[in-house]
This record gives structure tokens, sequence and C-alpha cells, in this order.
């Protein structure tokens, strides 16, 4: 495996590169079954990571997880117009079970909207059971015909959480704390700053009265949505017949909002961070934070081996998470070569020679265009700044994601063809004014390829507020961001 | 909610109990789609603690996690002579999707021996690549005619371990290693111990070579089968094409184990410790371990909750999982009630008398005949003994359900007619010589709908070893266990 040939350089394909990377440093395999994949243990240990830290910030904002069915009778999907319309393509359906043709045909979910709210209106009679906070990790199907692993696969893992609230203001205060909570994580332990901001009616979640999502930039400088949080009104409730009690006694229908990411997340931090040698984890959630590497010479490996383990003992009370390899049948050389691949931040290599002067090598993967990062450092030291080394790591990571993410960002463009003229060269977020008409989202989207990404948020708009449509034809009403998207 | 009448108690109807607890507790509710169950916030929660102990001791004994996919081509399930018979009568099948009958249709994983083996034929090359030892959380479908909460469901949730070796001997000590460490679990945590063994032929998973489980003893005198642990001898890596290059250079078959446990669990849990208040959770398992009541009186709320909120912290820089009941709409009298009812170990009551004399009601989730245990304490006292009392809770429910399984447990049986009667007046576990003739097993089964649950491991046969088999006519070569099981 170590003697593989080198990835297809982003600049060159960036796409090969993608589907290389996630391979070789075994994140996931494609599996016998047509768009589905494999997870390996790397790429799941980083999915179980997200998965700890976000279900963490969900119980601090007051949800608890539950667990609704698999299968949904196609009946339920079909209440909502708008949602049989945006998922029925999509559907994987069961007709046959226990050797007998169903009656009633069942959709694999494709989101659990319908089945949870069914739940909802019988959980739910008063003000008094209201909000209604659950979140529910699971697997889903939408049947796509393209897939790529992680970024659109048939069958994905994510989380999606549901709520019931007595009235649309805290609705929709809910929907907006989901979606900062979403940020929130990819800001501090993705290092993937995307711009947040609310959908066009055209791109909204089927079902949905407004959606929001983060919208984070790859290094192609394409649009990754990555995560969504939507208002739902009272669109299903109405459909399911949710209702309750008000304080004052009248019986109204309850509002809702749901809002999920996805392993979709794995593949964003690849595409953030990876470069031209392999995977660059950041240290929050990378499986293996240093990798300890004993330099194996002569005979007697013991205390080598000894003073690995010390070391592990010492950086793991620390929280960190540490590895040795100590593969006999594999040369340094290819471990470190494996290693940077597979991203680890850290590695370490001790052998007799540091051993009788108390050094170790200590190795930081690299970051873009730096030089190699290898060093002689007192092993007192590396023990006592290690913490340190990693804070820095994770810091550097996000700061150069945001940099990249201005650097890549056009403001002030007021004319399509120069919008069409970035979109096709250098690519990235083109902010321009819009009149709110769906017209210009075709033209462009014909023209260009690129798609309304959202409306951004306070903090991500202009300086100077943008008054004509970049349809050219009418005032501006907003500020919004065009990028191709994933 | 707090007004509905009491169960049905365990001796006038043990199966409505149990019904009648899963839905009040509000562990699971029913679905609107056939077969399935909703998993609630408690019983989710319990299954999440449940899933992070087990997690944890997966990954102590070397295991990584892993994600295959959920639909499975039905030749691979075809490919296993005896698998195939064992699980195609319960498939879900998808037919269609995205708009298209499917060419060749899909099976939703009712287990995934298959996908993993073929996975595990593309990874493993040479005696290097092994051990290789994963594990899965996952849902799998298995259609089942009659179905209960948590019991039997068309759908349920589980983990199912899968690994791959070099010998047979190393397979079959990971066969018993895990088998060891679900037992474990379930007396460590679950407070629920089992006898543990090896199946017949008759009742050993679809697939395997020999098949070990955890028989746990429920209160109405049957054996749950709570966990298994099977040694697969070559039979799927044949089929697989599964081999490796040895360290001599010849090439062989791999040698596999499979084990599971499932949300079976969480209804086993209810029938070993539940009583006719409610649920009794284990201190380690529960999602609460202590709640505090605030007693509301009067105008001023306030020091009454800023000092439970003092309790809650002090408690919770303990580790201990606390809740404040601090709902304004309810009794103190209805909170005990339905805390009672979900089986919370301790509930605290702090009100202004109590704060004035620096003391707090303690009550003890009553246990099997004992009589309510309210006691004021010191508050001072409570904070310092809570661990202690905690760990104690935990013990006896571990005593008393070892005293009930060997209180109903009988050996030296040698007569057909005895263990007959024993089956149909109490129940039990009937500890018997065997011949090995499957014919005993029909026997027995049309006469007393018990079955035979395991060859039990050495320390749990009998002093006397059984000289004849219970059939009548042959000579015993082992002792069995015979019991009704769910």
């Amino acid at each position: 495996m170590a003697k593989e040939k080198n990835l297809t350089p982003r600049s060159e394909d960036f796409s090969s590169w993608y589907n290389e990377l996630v391979l070789r440093s075994e994140l996931a395999d494609y599996s016998p079954v047509r768009g589905s994949m494999v997870i390996r243990p790397w790429g799941y240990t980083i999915w179980e990571n997200m998965q700890r830290a976000l279900d963490d910030m969900f119980k601090a904002t007051g949800h608890e997880n539950a667990y609704f069915p698999l299968l949904i009778p196609i009946s339920f999907i079909e209440k909502e117009k708008e949602h049989v319309e945006g998922f029925k393509p999509e559907l994987a359906i069961v007709t046959n079970a226990g050797g007998k043709e169903l009656e009633d045909p069942l959709a694999i979910r494709p989101t659990s909207e319908t089945i949870i709210m069914a739940m909802y209106a019988k959980w739910i009679q008063s003000y008094r059971d209201l909000p209604l906070l659950l979140n529910q990790w699971s697997n889903v199907v939408r049947w796509e015909l393209r897939t790529r692993p992680f970024l659109r696969t048939s069958e994905f893992l994510w989380q999606e959480g549901h709520t019931a609230h007595a009235s649309s203001g805290e609705a929709e205060e809910h929907t907006k704390l989901m979606l900062n909570v979403y940020r929130t994580f990819m800001e501090d332990w993705m290092a993937m700053p995307p711009v947040t901001g609310l959908k066009s009616d055209s791109e909204k979640f089927a079902g949905a009265v407004r959606s929001y999502s983060c919208e984070a930039m790859m290094q192609d400088n394409r649009a990754l949505q990555s995560g969504t949080s939507h208002f739902l009104g009272q669109n299903f409730s109405k459909q399911f017949q949710l209702t309750f009690q008000t304080e004052k006694g009248n019986e109204e229908y309850a509002w809702n909002t749901s809002w999920g990411v996805s392993t979709r997340l794995v593949g964003g931090l690849v595409m953030t961070h990876g470069d031209d040698q392999g995977l660059v984890l950041p240290p929050k959630l990378s499986p293996v934070q240093v990798v300890i590497v004993p330099i194996l010479k002569g005979e007697d490996h013991g205390p080598v081996l000894e003073k690995a383990d010390a070391i592990k003992d010492a950086l793991t009370a620390k929280g960190i998470r540490v590895k040795i390899d100590a593969r006999d049948f594999m040369s340094p050389g290819n471990k470190y070569y494996e290693w940077e691949r597979k991203g680890v931040p850290f590695r370490m290599e001790i052998g007799p020679k540091d051993m009788a002067t108390g050094q170790v090598v200590l190795a930081k993967r690299m970051l873009f265009g730096e030089d190699s990062r290898k060093e002689f450092v007192p092993e007192t030291e590396a023990l006592a700044t290690m913490e340190n080394r990693l804070d820095e790591f994770q810091a550097q990571l996000l700061e150069a994601a945001k940099r990249r993410r201005e650097d890549n960002s056009y403001r002030g463009i007021e004319n399509l063809d120069e919008l069409a003229e970035i979109i096709d060269t250098s690519g990235g977020y083109v902010f321009t004014g819009w009149s709110g008409d769906p017209a210009v989202e075709d033209i462009i989207k014909e023209k260009t390829k690129a798609t309304l990404r959202c409306i951004p948020e306070e903090e991500f708009q202009s300086e100077k507020t943008p008054t004509r449509c970049i349809g050219g034809e009418k005032d501006s009403t907003m500020e919004v961001v065009w990028a191709r998207a994933y």
C-alpha cells in the first residue's frame, strides 16, 4: 500500500484528487451496492468525533435523542404537497416483506418530518408539552444517479433535529439558533468557516417556509452546502393535525423546525484542508493527534518501545489521542508517508540516539505552502508544549480557511458578464444585488452553472450595499452570494 | 398523564404489565408503521448509555467502528446456504428506487455478514492484515409477524461485530472473549446476570459453526436470549473468497466471528428489575440518577430553586446525573409518582422547612418487597454519601437478580414429566443431561414449549454431572438448560 503512486495534484484535477485521497487515506471505499459507500474506521472515527461534539451542543441547547422508524408509508410523504414533489423521485420503495407483497408499500426514509410529525400529534396536547426538542441520529436513503463518496451517496448518515413550538417567533428563533450551532461547530471543530444565510425560494427545502444554510468554500472555490436549518411554519402540523391547547384554551397548530448535517461534512473536511500529500485533519477531530514512530534498530527494541509507551501515557493523561506505530514489517519512511497521507497533525520519532540525548524528533503535518517542519525537541519540552501546539495547529487551519474564503470572494459586481467571467475562470463567491426575481437565478444558472447560495447574514454583507440587481433591469432589494456548488 | 390507572400487576398478567410499563414510562411508543416502534428519549438515553459502555469495552478489546451499506444484493445473502434459509423468510425487499424498477432487487440488511465479508475479501491480502476487528452500530430489519416493543420488532437497533483471523483457534478464542464482554456488561452495568453457554445445532445462528449466547432470566422465569457470539469458521470466507497469504506463503481462507446485542436489552432491563409501580433502573444506566423535586410553596421560589441548583452542581461535579423537576403546573406527589414509574434510583425533596434545618428528604426507589425508604438526611451527608448509595443500589439489584435466577433453577432433573411440570407451573431453568439427540429437543418443545437454551459454561454446571439424557433412552454426554424463552 505504501508504494502507491502519488495523488493527482489538486491543480490538475481536483475531482480525481478527491476520489483518490478518500480511497488511499482509507476514509471510505466503494461498495458492491450501487451508490452506496463503506465508511472505513479512519473516516468513521472522524464522524464519531463530529457526532460527539455536535451531540453535546444539541444537548446543551435542550434537545434529547430519540429514534423513529426507517420505513414510512408513502401516503405520509404524500401529505405535504411540496415535500412529496421534492422527495418522491428519490425514494427507495419496499414492496415485498416477509415473503409477501405489501398492500401498502413503504418508503425508506429520505428524511423524517412526516413520521415524526405523526408521533408529535399523538404526544402533544397542551402548551405545557411545548417546546418539544428532539434529535435523531440515523441513516437515510435518497436514490441518486451520480454519486461521490461522502458528498452524494444514495445512503448517508446524518442527524435530523425536529422541534415543535407554541409560536411562530419562537420556532423561527430556534431555526436560527441551530444554524448558529452548526456554524460554531464548523468553525471551532472543523476549521471550515461557512457563509451563513437564507436560501431563495427556489433552493429551499421541500416543505419549508424558509431554509437557512451554511455554505463552506472548498479549495476549488466551489460551495459545499454543509448544514441546513428549516422553519417549517405550520405546513406539516396542518397535514398531521399537530395541534395544542394554548394557555388561553384555544386549539392551535404547532410551529415546526427541522435541521440536519450529514457525513457530507467529512467530504467538506477533505476539500477544505487536504493537500497533494493527502489529508490534513484539524486536531480536534483527528482520530489520532500524535503518532509515535519508534525507530527500531538492532536487536533490542525494548527500551525504545518502553520510552514510546511512557510518552504515550504522559500525553494521554493530558487528554491527547496518541497512537504508537510499532509495526515491524514496515520502514519508518513508509510509516511517515502513511500517517502524512492520513492527516495526523503531529508525528514523533524516537530512536536509541534520541533517547541518549533526551530528545525526540517532532514533525508537524505540513500546511499549505509550508516547508517540512521537522525539529529536534527535548522530550520534556515536547510533552509540555504538545497541547499548545495542537491548539495552534487548529487555529492556523481556521485562519488559512478564512483567508482563502475572503481571497476568493468578489464584491461590488454589478454586471452579469463580469460574474460569468469570475465563475468561469477562478470560481469563488460572487456577492451581488438581487431583485428577488427567480428568472435571474435561471439565467445565471444556465449561463454559468452557478446558483444562488444564500442571502447572507448581516456580518457577511458588503460594506457598500448593492443598488442594482445583477439581472440588470431592476433595483436590488437584497445582497446575495452566487457560486458553483457541490 | 399522572392520573392514569395503575399498571396491571405482574402476578396477574406479566405480558400486559410489560406492554403498559413500556408505554407509560415513555420508553417507547407504537408507530403507525406495522411492527416498528418509536424509541422515546427515556428509552433512547438508556440505549445511549448502553452503547457508550459497550463501545468502550469493544475499543478496549481492539475493535474499531465502521459503517457498511443498508441495502444488500439478494445474491449475496443467497451465497451461504444455511444463512439464506435462516433469513430469507424475514427479508424486506426494495424493488423500486428513483422511480424505476430495479434489475436486481435489494434486501434491507437483516444482519451484515455477507456485505462485510465481500469488503474484507477486498481489504485482506496477507496475514499482516489480520486480525481485522470491526464493529458496526446500525439498524436492521427482520420482518416479524408478532411484535413486541424492544423484544421483537421488524426494525431494531443493534451492534454487530465482525472479525477475521488467521487461525481457527484464534477466531474461536475471540468468539468466547466477546461472549464474556457481553456477560460482564450485563452483570456490571445491567445487573442482569445471564447463564452463558453454547447453543445446540438446532438453535445456532444460520451460517455459524458454533453459537454462544447469554440467557438472562426474566421475572416470569422465561429466558431472554440477550447477546450472541458466533464462530463462523470458514463458511463465509469460502463463499466470498476471503483468503490471505500466510507467513509461509500459502493461500488460506480466513476464519470469522460475528456477535451482537440489540435494543432488546432494554426490554431485558424492564423485565429484570421492574415492579408493579414501574421501572427500576440500575444507576449506571439510568438517564437520571438523582431527581431533585423542589417543594415550591408560597410566593418566593427563589431560595429553594437556588438550593436545588447548588445541590445539582455539587452532585454533577461527582459525575452523578441529576435532574431538577421544577415544573410549576404539577404537584410534588404527581412528580414522585412519575419519577418512580420511570425508575430513577434516588429522589431528593427540598422545601423551605428542610432548608431551615439543613436537611433534605431522600427517597430510594423501592426494590422488591421493600417498604418505602424515605429518610431525612443532613444535606452534607446526602452529598457525601450519594456515590456510595448509587453503588449499593447497583449491587443490590445484581444480588437480587442472581438470587432470583438461582431460586428458579432446577437441577438433578432426570425425568421428562418432572421437567414438564416445572415448566408448566413455576417456569425457570431446568438443568438436565442430554445425549445430543435433536429428537429430544423436538419432544420437549412440543410437550412444554421449552427449548434448549444452552450447554452452560463450566461454572454454571451442576456439581453432580447428570448421567442420563432427559430423553430417557440414552446416556447423557453433556448438561443442558431448558426454559421457555422470548
